[in-house]
């Protein structure tokens, strides 16, 4: 089974591009919309990220705005799960909380509805890709101050040399497809 | 059949609440957050959305950023297509092509990657909701120019009192869950 992951893996990755300078000088983007519009692609990374949480009680998966939508509210299926948004400011019509967090320059805000889950509900924070880790962390405050209990963080691709990870609550399972 | 799937239409219906005022006075938001929540909804939404392209030959799904992204993904793997954003100007990394569409005040543009779909690929377009309808005609020019064949519009909610069904390729099945 490990020989075939590796194999999706491999595959899954050659799906993702690389664009070069993008949003700014400097940053390798990695755009995911040649993996989305692979329709084998598309399947096997919805599969992938199901599979080290299926055994695994969930409450809900939280997605962050807006890549982490594409494929939150298919984990959430697959987890037996409802499915949470994680936006930015102004976006969401109920009330909210908010946490701020640094940016390279300056910083930004995200933002959950107050009734958004139950206290003590399992939740599992999904993004696309994991980088500085600002926007994961600034969700688990989220989370955390709501009385939710995180059981997983679940990504397609860590940039791992940027340690996100550590800005992630400690002592939970960070499961990423692909480790840059 | 027909009585169930009324049965589904109506539980979904009382999942969704209407947040007044948001995003400006006047304005009857419909809040699909809690619809999402509710993994009972999410997987009966998902299930509904897909029910009426089960037998047809679809090539891609185009989801609308953001709420388009939401069950976009989902619908694509449920029809064995892939996915393409429709994104709102500079958050696609790769050459665009631009429709720019009118607002009540103002104007509003979205993009699409050159490189999305294939000449002669069979579309549908999905969003969370139809309105007044410009974010999905400007996003049915963007597909028309690259060559595609819009065959579906999916959404979860149609705002019929605001006719946006006129202002989408005609002779095309609009595929609504809920009409209001």
């Amino acid at each position: 089974m490990k020989k075939v992951e590796q194999s999706i893996k491999d595959f899954i990755s050659e799906t993702i591009r690389t664009i070069p300078d993008f949003p700014k000088e400097g940053i390798q983007f990695k755009d995911i919309t040649t993996l989305l519009q692979d329709k084998r692609a598309l399947e096997l990374t919805s599969y992938m990220l199901a599979q080290p949480f299926r055994h695994k009680s969930v409450d809900y998966v939280v997605g962050l705005e807006s890549r982490g939508f594409l494929f939150g509210t298919n984990l959430a299926q697959d987890l037996n799960a409802g499915f949470v948004p994680v936006r930015k400011p102004g976006k969401l019509p109920a009330k909210t909380l908010s946490e701020t967090y640094a940016l390279e320059y300056g910083e930004d805000q995200v933002e959950i509805h107050e009734d958004a889950i139950f206290e003590g509900a399992k939740v599992i924070i999904h993004d696309d890709l994991i980088a500085t880790g600002g926007t994961a962390s600034a969700a688990s405050k989220l989370i955390e101050r709501l009385g939710g209990v995180i059981v997983g963080y679940s990504f397609i691709i860590e940039l791992s040399f940027l340690n996100g990870r550590d800005q992630l609550t400690q002592n939970v399972p960070v499961e990423s497809i692909l480790i840059e």
